[in-house]
């Protein structure tokens, strides 16, 4: 299935794709059906002079999250049109120069906010119930059961949700059904929901069991979960992080595990992934995801049509499905 | 604190026990202020010698649904007059010879049933979204994430509950939230619930993606999970037990597993445990727990006050706090 970036199949659309997003890997054959897909990070060349190759040819661009698309690469495609890209956010696209070449952007919308939202609460359960750690005294061998540390009660916990975007909203309806009390951080105060909103993460960590990382990783977000904030949760404070790895600082939050400073973790994100500190694997009371936050079969279907679909309306002059609006 | 089977504390009252308890053994001390424990599993003398040595100050009797009290244990004890356990079924008591010897039975209400509901969603987003397989994976430090394979989705899954009692009715409210589709499988259809029934437990399997067992151990659920049922699931199918490992036909079950007809399995309960059988231990698709369903902090506290009220209660001409009504 496999086309080379060399001879282009003139009967199918060409996309460029710099880096392959996780999607495209899952669903290859069925894409590769559909579209020419020009393969920068197979070529030989230098990724610059491959798209100054390839330029007249590339109206369309699939990436991910994981791959920037900055002014300079945007110059370098003249003929551009569409990128589409297989995550919600849109910040590694710049956008102001997609505005000024007339480029639109489509995103896949919220398609992965239920997967992301169930893996906290899986992560949080697992954490708190120590079933990862049952799984593995089962499979050990261990036959004196009532040896296994008692775990903690999911009803009555305060927990507090960092950045109450949609993922963080589906992350609460599932723990109120748990009996959970939840009150939240963002900038701003959310008129329409019903929890307690904490304008500082520090007040937020006083006043909670449980950290829900849930926010975007930006400037103002990065080591945003410090010494402070892991001190303020305490030592019976467990904290899940299914958003970046760098929104927490990840030495603060080892050496807080390491020495019991808080109860536990339920990581699905780390700082430089897939490096996981070494530290972490001697503990039992976290629970380490190898970034599953989307990764299941129905979700990465939805994702294939969603990506297929813009590409497809795109070069049929159709409207896009998940277009983004890319004002000013 | 361990006392003596062979003197009384003239100050305690005094607490038969025949085998001890989980939460006697993690609450051991506050209970020893409080009551002179008479330990048969701790004598050399046979049980039944040991009772009647010390029939005569044996007015209240402490034990849990694992200890059967038949008929010719309570009429070994002229003076008894409560038993108190700390399980929510009664059924290991013989309530027959209780009402003709005017004795009183205290259970702990339902104060398991928020963790084991609890256990069952977890054990569920383990299965379905491969969360302690991922731990393992990361801890044997691999780090090619895009490796490990996708999991499942929980939204939109048919889910079929086994037993519509107050721990199925929980996991159906959790289950909701994650926007799982529920129906269930009782004797009797339940006027005031809005799912779906179904009165053959095989028809409930063909028409769901995972069954949850939460019904009770009786002569008739006794291997009604079995190979046609199992068959009914099917090799896409998902199975969490928590309620009492022989619902299943446990030998069905792994062969199921062993050579891929159903999908996945979440077990916190087995038929002989200790004892899991081996073939588990190689599959990545399950998820074995050592019987965790109610151990938590906050729930063993909660049972030890309720046992220790009740038995104060009594000792003090008290109404007993969560005494089981036991009519004809």
């Amino acid at each position: 299935m496999a086309s080379s970036p060399d001879k282009i199949s003139p009967e199918l659309p060409v996309v460029l794709i710099l880096k392959p997003p996780e999607v495209f890997k899952v669903h290859e054959e069925l894409f590769c059906q559909r579209f020419h897909f020009l393969r920068a990070w197979e070529s030989t060349l230098p990724t610059d002079q491959f798209l100054t190759t390839y330029a007249q040819s590339i109206q369309a661009l699939f990436c991910n999250s994981f791959t920037p698309i900055p002014a300079h690469v945007i110059r370098l495609l003249p003929s551009l049109r569409l990128i589409v890209t297989s995550s919600v956010g849109v910040n590694h696209i710049d956008l102001h120069e997609c505005r000024r070449q007339g480029i639109k952007v489509a995103n896949i919308a919220k398609v992965f906010t239920d997967d992301v939202a169930d893996i906290a609460v899986g992560l949080l359960i697992d954490v708190l119930r120590k079933v990862s750690a049952g799984d593995q005294y089962v499979r050990s061998g261990s036959r004196i059961w009532s040896d296994f540390p008692l775990g903690y009660k999911l009803g009555g916990k305060r927990v507090g949700i960092v950045g109450l975007g949609s993922i963080g909203l589906e992350v609460a309806k599932r723990l109120e059904a748990f009996g959970c009390i939840v009150s939240y951080n963002s900038r701003m105060k959310k008129p329409s929901v019903p929890f307690l909103h904490y304008a500082n993460v520090c007040e937020l960590a006083l006043n909670s069991d449980v950290l829900i990382i849930c926010c975007s990783l930006t400037e103002q977000t990065y080591h945003m979960i410090n010494r402070e904030v892991l001190s303020a949760l305490g030592k019976h404070g467990f904290i899940v992080n299914i958003a970046r790895g760098s929104i927490v600082d990840e030495k603060e939050l080892v050496r807080c595990l390491v020495q019991g400073e808080i109860g536990g973790a339920g990581l699905d994100v780390f700082a430089d992934e897939p490096n996981v500190p070494d530290d972490l694997f001697e503990l039992e009371n976290v629970v380490l995801s190898p970034h599953r936050g989307v990764f299941t079969d129905e979700t990465m279907w939805e994702c294939y049509e969603l990506v297929s679909g813009n590409l497809e309306a795109f070069f049929s002059n159709k409207p896009l499905l998940t277009m983004v609006h890319n004002d000013d």
